[in-house]
């Protein structure tokens, strides 16, 4: 079996109806995610520094730049989308290949969206095919990929993001095969960059990237027959000698969507299960000051990841296990302001953070955690979380979803109205206009 | 020793005036040589492409797209004009890694000089820089990187332009530092897009994606302390285990400039001595009908990679033996017109391709041949090559590269004055304006 071509045909025999309906409410719910994070990350410095150095250069302004009143080409849009929708490690995460599907993917159509008329359902099918090219090649990959050092998002987001955009143009198979193989050649970034500003570039390109391949083999630019499975193709060169033939098993018949998982906190999967029995705790204990001492029981992996006790910037607060119990004691929440820089040197969150605790337990889960805690009067208090909320146990409702983007909204985008937005992406199967609820995306000019 | 560090101290510390003259001149040999082959390259179907379905994102006329009449803003002029000087496979070869320098590193300097006031001497200065780092990163990957599968002038270009536009930038040690960081994880392409249109974005990308990540790096965005050197870092996950120690050893004292050749033919360059080899016999055989059979004996590389009798195509007539050799013979040159499609299905050509034979021989070196053939009237003629033109043996003189750039540009820019573009590279370090130049790189608008 050929990989390329078989997904190349089946992306271009697949149709709108054939999407079972709860894979298209679940990529509604990616969707609302995804503007969720982009809302909440458009105003992040790595944003800022980005868009400066390309607004000199910006072309016409054919699309939207979520949250912001800048217009920019398509392509500046699609990468500065998706720099805005993972920035804030807040976005959605495919658990068995640490994969956040949407941010590479999204982006480019929604620009496309704005330049072509595109309806709101054949949208949301591209964006759930290219999910599902993106993920099979991470599956197929996984764990070695990734082990080896490549950042996955990026790597196999670049293939997502051509497979839903040269859906959306109508690619013929052997075009849709030459778009793939564009974008294999542009695959890239490095594990070694994540915890730095220039993680942001990698998922940009994989979005601005991917898109730009299905634009060339539009035009006809032709690549390889192979470019994923052939002797120095994707697999061979970035691979550790695995098999593709899974990625065109069963392709219709399941759907990686629905693996997709919600992040409630701005903050390390590991650090959610605690936070959630510290927000169970917190009404109990009343006065925090009372507290002596928190100790957290979690799998050895939490302790490894997150035990830091003394942080002094967001970004390291975002895996510290003393700063998130501490928030969600002291402020009753974990979001994106908890973790800013100014919470952080806050003398009430440093107080507190000295007195937490983290303990192996190889008997818990990585979704789960214990957390006990002795006030000053010896009561002893306890509360145990079985799975995390945002975990694919105890998904995210879709109300919580709407809160999320309500609240990341209001973090850095106060000026846009996120009801009339929460509306248009649940209606969005019913609309013949995809591109019209980027206009609830920007702050409206009155 | 830090490679990261050790390459940025390195690039902030070294002055136009220690650039020894001998590596100054051979940096502008390249840059004829390079607007020779972008010159050729500028209406090549690829490009074509590409530029179509860039247009209409085209941001403000910033930067000149080489031999043509649009203008872009910079990041997209450095993308095409890479893909112009690349696409032929008529640019520089640095032949222990075989990376093709120039391409990546140099349309972004320009494009730079387009935008900000800068010297031809710094120009030249950065751009003998960015060609040190990049191919000194290719020969400490080499030769397992290639040899997986990365197309090796797309991977390490990346870095060197990074490096080169970062140096004009005036960038301190740690943006430096971030610059190549950026670059490192967007460092992508794969070998077996190679012979497709697809090959052109890898290059393209190499050379914008580079000045972008010097560009992002002058505002601020971070990057990691050793994306090259780290463990999940550039070495780590695109090498095979290589120390990049050697990548910092004698910086300053040796060039890789200097060895850097520049092809005579548009072909595989295992075919150069044969068509040498036949220019030379050409005057002695005079009417071409007298011929019979030719023999070529070469190193058995020559019959592995293009023994092709039968072809049709321009892109394959590049790797066939038989091809060139009866061009050589029929029209007393092998240039780009004499690897066109037309020249290609000639019937005459294909009759004189018929009467070709290859023999391996084992004790001829690859970059020589020997070619022996017998008229009709039985008469035994031969020519015995040592070492190819264009090789570091016997590489092409300045004229030749003149000569060069006015066959290229009479090719596919004859609107152009070559004069003037060659007196203006020749002369590049004595003026204030580097970009000047690029106004005789466009037709005058008369």
């Amino acid at each position: 079996m050929q990989v390329t071509e078989g997904l190349a045909r089946f992306l271009l025999a697949h149709r709108p109806e054939d999407l079972p309906e709860r894979v298209r409410h679940e990529a509604k719910r990616s969707l609302v995610n995804f503007f969720a994070a982009a809302l909440g990350g458009c105003r992040n410095e790595a944003v800022e520094i980005l868009l400066g150095a390309l607004t000199d250069g910006f072309g016409p302004p054919q699309a939207t730049v979520i949250g912001r009143s800048e217009r920019t080409d398509a392509l500046t849009a699609t990468f500065l989308n998706a720099v805005s929708a993972n920035v804030l490690d807040f976005d959605d995460t495919h658990l068995r290949t640490v994969i956040h599907p949407t941010a590479p993917v999204a982006p480019g159509l929604f620009a496309l969206a704005e330049r072509r008329p595109i309806a709101g359902a054949a949208l949301l099918h591209a964006f759930a095919l290219g999910v599902e090219v993106e993920c099979r090649i991470g599956n197929a990959l996984s764990p070695g990929h990734y082990r080896r050092g490549w950042h996955i998002t990026a790597t196999c987001g670049v293939l997502g993001a051509a497979a839903a955009a040269g859906k959306l143009l109508g690619l013929a198979a052997q075009r849709m095969g030459w778009a793939l193989g564009t974008a294999a050649t542009q695959s890239s970034g490095l594990v070694e960059n994540l915890g730095t500003m220039s993680k942001s570039v990698g998922v940009g390109n994989a979005a601005r990237n991917g898109l730009a391949a299905a634009l060339y083999a539009e035009r006809g630019l032709s690549g390889p027959d192979r470019p994923l499975e052939g002797p120095r193709g994707l697999a061979a060169v970035m691979g550790e000698g695995e098999d593709l033939a899974s990625v065109v098993q069963g392709l219709g018949e399941s759907w990686e969507l629905m693996a997709n998982a919600y992040k409630p906190y701005p903050c390390g999967v590991v650090l959610h299960p605690v936070i959630d029995a510290c927000l169970e705790l917190r009404p109990k204990v009343g006065d925090v000051e009372r507290i002596e001492r928190i100790v957290v029981k979690g799998h050895p992996l939490l302790r490894e990841r997150a035990d830091r006790p003394d942080v002094t910037a967001g970004r390291e607060a975002q895996v510290s296990l003393q700063h998130s119990v501490a928030v969600a004691f002291l402020h009753g929440a974990a979001g994106v302001k908890e973790y800013g820089d100014a919470c952080v040197n806050d003398p009430a969150v440093l107080a507190l953070r000295r007195k937490v605790y983290a303990e192996d337990d190889a008997s818990i889960p990585a979704d789960a955690a214990v957390v006990s805690l002795r006030t000053a009067a010896g009561e002893m208090l306890s509360a145990h979380i079985a799975h995390a909320r945002g975990s694919l146990a105890r998904p995210l409702s879709d109300r919580e979803l709407e809160a999320k983007l309500r609240d990341l909204a209001a973090f850095s985008a106060p000026g846009i109205d996120p009801e009339r937005l929460i509306d248009a992406l649940w209606a969005l199967d019913q609309t013949n206009n995809a591109a019209a609820l980027m206009s609830s995306a920007v702050a409206s000019a009155k």
